[in-house]
């Protein structure tokens, strides 16, 4: 059997060199392992499209603020490991902070604009530590196709705008949001939530599916739509908007009157856990 | 013939990889055109070490300040394509402005502290522009060996401290500076001298030239060494000292007691011109 679990940069683009000798073709899935349903929706597509497919499961430091939930955050390698596994991916890279970052480093990759809004604005440095270790992965695994769940659609839009401008030689795909049956977006953060915070936290999946009804319906003011996610939410006691918003779904700028591709992402907490959802809608 | 002169990234971006299948070795030399010997030398080593050797000579707008002289930055793209080819270069890479710049571009490739001084402290955004604009050609090109002057060490050292934190796997390759018969260091930009300025221009070497002797007759004091270099162009009444400086030849940090390998880099005006100048001196 292959060894699956590399901890090295230099094992990895030493197989990675091989592979590409023999001409076959890489996909990549970067994560923060704790992986889900959602994660092996990537891993599964990314296996039906490539010969090799690398999953990393590197809890990124630099993507957490210093109030943030790095330490606290879902780690579980050997669960991870086997869905990889069973999911058919080749490679699972789990690197050592120290593997991945100098302690002189001073390179830093930024998007602006795109990131001063949504999580952006909430999180300052988010998308700064998110494009560091993208960028980083990519010159490492150079794969074919790189593959993100929709659910972090900002991430989404902030990476593609980043490969567009670097010119990075990578197709990006952006897989849809899985869901538990109830309709509570999957996410490793899900693990945080009390019985009664997990009921709560449906008011997400809920709210934007009446917006989008109201959508399919006819209704293109902005305001509105944004309304009636914010009243619905308010219902529910343990839930605090973060943020509720309609944006232009690549360049994220606001949105008044609704006349093309749009997203609609919400953040709200539940309790202390900070949950995001989100729609695309195509006029 | 092979057709020589490439303007559009999409047709690099075929030939490198028709190179890549047939697995060819692929050597890069970044250039704002206007090439002289000093270029030509990195040109030939390029071509002795590697298949294929693609030239930019893209004089590019992020690199110049907003009083920089951009405009005036001498272009001569005939002489140029004459030099490269009988230099033995495989491909000169002209894009347009726009070609390598969306309008709407968002992203920043930026490495801190060593961007602080010398140059960088002087020309800010310099090195974000030059940042930006070698992570686009290395993921353009993908080369095995990218050859840098160092007569622009601190450029070399940014660069390098680039690749290595972002992973980019590319070889850097230094190559000595050339200098005229009488010491000047070849740059684009002696051809902005009078004649009366050429000759002053010799106090750059000239200068630098008694430092190394002092060096080498023992001196360890930084602050001596830069005494000696700042007195000897201060005779020149042409010359304007922008920096004298004696620093670390890795992080570039300042140099109090000389113990280790050192950069010596000095920027002065002639007349209106600026130049650079340096010397690295191993202990």
């Amino acid at each position: 059997m292959l060894k699956v679990l590399v901890k090295e940069i230099k094992e990895l683009r030493s197989m990675i060199k091989s592979w590409r000798r023999e001409g076959l073709s890489i996909g990549f899935v970067p994560t923060m392992g704790a992986l889900h349903e959602g994660h092996e929706s990537l891993i599964k597509r990314a296996v039906a499209e490539n010969d090799r497919v690398v999953v990393s499961v590197f809890v990124n430091p630099t993507q957490f603020g210093p109030n943030e939930d790095y330490d606290a955050y879902p780690r579980n390698i050997d669960k991870d490991l086997k869905l990889c596994m069973n999911a058919g991916a080749t490679v699972v890279f789990n690197p050592e902070p120290k593997e991945m970052y100098f302690q002189d480093k001073s390179t830093s990759v930024s998007v602006s604009g795109l990131t001063d809004v949504l999580c952006g604005a909430k999180r300052p440095g988010h998308f700064d530590g998110v494009c560091l270790v993208v960028s980083k992965f990519l010159n490492i695994v150079t794969p074919d196709r790189a593959y993100f769940g929709q659910k972090d659609a900002q991430q989404v839009a902030v990476i593609k705008r980043m490969i567009r401008d670097l010119n990075i030689d990578v197709e990006i795909i952006p897989c849809p949001i899985v869901r538990e049956e109830d309709g509570l977006a999957k996410s490793s953060r899900n693990t945080y939530l009390s019985a009664e915070e997990r009921k709560a936290a449906l008011v997400l999946s809920r709210s934007l599916k009446m917006a989008k009804k109201a959508l399919d319906n006819g209704e293109r003011d902005a305001y509105k739509l944004k309304e009636l996610i914010r009243v619905e939410i308010s219902k529910e006691p343990l839930a605090k908007i973060d943020y509720v918003e309609i944006v232009d779904g690549d360049s994220l700028n606001d949105v008044e009157v609704i006349e093309r591709n749009i997203l609609v992402p919400i953040a709200v907490y539940i309790g202390k856990t900070r949950l995001i959802d989100n729609f695309t809608y195509e006029i």
